[in-house]
């Protein structure tokens, strides 16, 4: 049996993976439609940029290699310094407000200034904004490349064969959370993991300092999204994205958070929510819950006092099932210290957190996140 | 007894309003700190804009005003052609980001690309977003205006003197909603409202089509943010604001939806959703519900039905209490078909309906909002 080894470090075996029906993971996709985190199945198409005339590459060529027939062209290309006058500064500014390419159309480049309605209570950015527009640049990337189709985040290869991009793992690590009117800076780009998964990462830079300021990495496989079945990436999808492939991870392996995340239960849980509804306003453009506001009811399991005091530095989401708006759900969360020193002797207090959550179903207790955060305490 | 008119049709005695504790209106404001809408009192001082070093305006003078000694400068002037190359591309765009000053610096303007996560189930733009992108204008307009002090939208004026604007009403009125990555530009200003009040109106533009696409109005008063008590405005702020102010409408009076709201009861509700309660997330940065989250609250009462097949094309929130994380809401509707025509007969069915909504304190029933919203059946 061929095993796959995916950028998360999961061992996944491909002959169960993507045959019929006969191994666990199938299951939870079969079970039900999956979370997507910036790609969708949606059938509207993605309206062209407004281009200027010149573009960077070949029609033929993406990243100096040969693309299979795809169109690729009328990019932005907003990266490279404009020698000349812009008499079209509206149109310019507009491309700019859209993402661009950068380094070869390896990695594209978005600009966001921090809204005040995305900052939380301690007045900067929350987890689920950073989440938000990290969806915003994989999304623009796909549209932008010129080998999307009419779906959020498929390509035209995969539209035709009804496939969509699921996501199963993301890692978000903060490094500074940014205040409302500050300027940030997403890169993203994409790689393979393993034979038929895909990782996107990010990072995410503080304009003024030109520092990084947040670093995060995903996996994504691929679904048929009538039959909800596993699929092998087609020869004729390779060809579209490996092109932008780029062998660079935001987040260095030793830093990755792959230790396994353990599965809660009523026992070892130390605090949970029950009876959390889906709104009507948490649907996304297909009546499923946007996957970014799983954050949030994961957030209400953590003690208030933990969001007061401490800073979210790090958050591994595990995505193993989609919930609809009829949905009820349970939030668990345990907690955990870890060692910390003051003044060179072991800290008894304010040490920083680790907590494991899980999100289920409250009447078959059915999982749909398992996830694992981390908590700085704030200096006061 | 002085008498103040405001924009929004109510009469509100300014003797009692604005004295000891001896009034309805004064009894809202002083039991429980009031909502806001894009302004608070935060401690935050707003960083300055990254700033080209001419400026359009005196320091002294605003639309041709004399200013009360504030300093005004360092405005971003993107309105105006610029002729010369600008070597400082990304400095330009950034401050494209941010919004400039239009018409004499008497309209704000902001543009912005609708993103993936802001968009609903029908895949445009929700209510909800509308409403965050215009607080976004009116918080940038102050800020960029150099008369900000150190509140979210408060001026010096008003920070020394620890005032903030109170939002009593807000009128939203959609022609159409924007889809994923639609360019929109949103025109702000300001005008009195009565001798105590403010008005700050907005256009949507799609920019496209350069057509107006959603029209508001809201109604501001002043608070002391530490009493809770109504102030009027006091002549150091009135120097401050009325140079900005421009007599004009975006919503002309005879559509300005000044018909009283009815208070629903238990009876006249056709349908409660009760045990709403506030996530962390939808804290503002002073631990307060942000009030464009009301609105995921009121629809929650709105059968799904309504919200799948009609389009809300109006929407008016009067705001008369705010409420906290601890708090838990009930939210009520009732429903009434709009009489509408068919082939020059009245039709019985698909008519536009009309809603009236009240979100109350589930224990004592105190109001928190009371709402119309009108919807457009979505012809197939």
């Amino acid at each position: 049996m061929a095993s796959m080894q995916n950028s998360a470090g999961l061992n996944v075996h491909a002959n169960s993976c993507f045959s019929e029906k006969n191994d666990n993971l199938e299951g939870i996709f079969n079970s039900c439609r999956r979370v997507r985190f910036g790609f969708d199945d949606g059938s509207k198409v993605r309206k062209p940029l407004r281009l200027n005339a010149n573009t960077r590459t070949n029609v033929e060529t993406i990243n100096g290699k040969k693309v299979n027939g795809s169109h690729v062209g009328g990019i932005p290309h907003l990266d490279q310094t404009n020698s000349e006058c812009d008499d079209d500064q509206d149109s310019s500014n507009h491309e700019y407000l859209m993402g661009r390419f950068v380094e070869n159309r390896f990695v594209f480049r978005q600009s966001f200034v921090i809204r005040s309605y995305e900052i939380g209570p301690d007045k900067t950015a929350t987890m689920e904004t950073l989440m938000n527009l990290l969806q915003e640049t994989a999304l623009n990337h796909v549209a932008s490349s010129g080998v999307g189709g009419n779906g959020f985040g498929a390509t035209r290869e995969m539209s035709i064969r009804k496939l969509i991009w699921v996501v199963t793992r993301i890692l978000v690590q903060v490094d500074k959370y940014s205040s409302w009117g500050d300027l940030v800076e997403i890169d993203t780009w994409v790689d393979a993991a393993g034979k038929n998964g895909m990782r996107r990462d990010w990072v995410i830079r503080d304009f003024n300092t030109q520092k990084i300021i947040t670093r995060a990495t995903s996996t994504w496989v691929m679904m048929n999204r009538e039959t909800r079945r596993l699929s092998k990436i087609p020869e004729e999808v390779k060809n579209e994205v490996q092109p932008f492939y780029l062998n660079r991870a935001s987040i260095p392996p030793q830093n990755n958070d792959s230790e396994k995340i353990e599965k809660l239960t009523h026992e070892t849980a130390h605090i949970m929510r029950t009876g959390l509804a889906p709104r009507w306003s948490d649907m996304d453009a297909n009546q499923h819950v946007n996957n970014v506001k799983y954050i949030g009811w994961i957030l209400e399991s953590v003690p208030i006092k933990i969001l007061e005091d401490y800073n979210l530095t790090s958050m591994i989401l595990e995505y193993r099932r989609e919930c609809h708006q009829s949905n009820v759900l349970e939030s668990l969360t345990s907690m955990k210290p870890r060692t910390c020193e003051e003044n060179g002797e072991i800290a008894k207090e304010n040490c920083d957190l680790e907590c494991t959550h899980l999100l289920r179903m409250q009447d078959d207790h059915a999982e749909i996140v398992r996830a694992r955060s981390v908590w700085n305490f704030k200096k006061p």
